[in-house]
């Protein structure tokens, strides 16, 4: 058994763009050799998130029209009266989808669906330069 | 310290159907003699996902209507623009709720609350066969 | 490679009080000599959930917000007519946000952005006492 872990690092423009990171996390586990065992993806930062979805142009659309209906930009918020960086939206909706998520990992492979890819989420308003970390736990 | 993997198998009627899985995860964990680590529940499928609630018929409707409320089926989305197949509140109902679980054992027991229940919600708008992956690392 | 497992204990006022466990998990972390692995923070209980993030009162009053607004307090749950307590709200809030949390510690850091803390909000409709599982699985 043993803890392997690695850094991705990509720009992204913000405002609720979407990252495919599913290459970049089995490349890294490929590499790793390791076999089984848990696979951890995790967001430091605080208006970034992950999860997955069908990385298609469609349901990342939607996707996207969810976040601005039920948490819009473009109202008042607490967090830019106090600091007006104007990225409260962006912390709300982080802290909901949430940074982590964990992928098992059998016998080399992810046991992700055929459909379903590992994505962040920049919910920041401003480009931004971000380093996911990818954890193994395994053997 | 060990990885033991096991699929749990069931078939669900889709619209939001929601499984208890805390027997079948309990019974797997038991199984595995395995005393301390982490559980992970992972749904490998982006028109599914897990969480935790009291699994009672109150509570399972009341989450039920918060995804038609916030996510509801009847309205456009780009997805089912591209792809016809009319799924797509599932995707963005699953991405948001999020497919990965982590539950401590310790002692061999899960570390759940009394009241508080393992489950799947297959969002997705047709009966499925699912596939859920549960993954033990410990001793 | 060894699994370490500690409970944090704490008083809330529920009605979505937030509680930074930052500190306290570090410290947890910290006195365990552990250098690098996987902790798991869950919270055993349907009517409280943890996620991360920047922890000052403009965001987490944000965060309330949202869910006064998507999931309101003041109006009819399926729970509340079966079990007359009151927290229909509370279970679903608490499905939503989910009950675990996974950070990787590298080189004996938990790899949290400057800005990001780990909280724990209380959903429930009466104060409680939590107790918060903290679980190590590395080496």
């Amino acid at each position: 058994m043993t803890v392997t872990t690695h850094q991705l690092e990509f720009n992204t423009q913000g405002d609720a763009e979407i990252q495919d990171l599913t290459g970049a996390v089995t490349e890294v586990v490929g590499g790793s050799g390791m076999r089984n065992g848990i696979v951890t993806v995790f967001c430091p930062g605080s208006t970034g998130a992950v999860t997955t979805i069908e990385f298609e142009s469609g349901a990342l659309a939607d996707l996207k029209r969810l976040f601005d209906e039920i948490i819009p930009q473009d109202r008042d918020y607490e967090h830019n009266r106090r600091w007006g960086d104007g990225n409260g939206h962006s912390h709300v909706r982080a802290a909901l989808l949430g940074p982590s998520l964990s992928v098992p990992l059998v016998d080399g492979r992810l046991t992700l669906g055929t459909w379903q890819q590992i994505i962040h989420v920049d919910f920041d308003n401003r480009p931004r330069r971000r380093k996911i970390t990818v954890q193994m736990v395994g053997e």
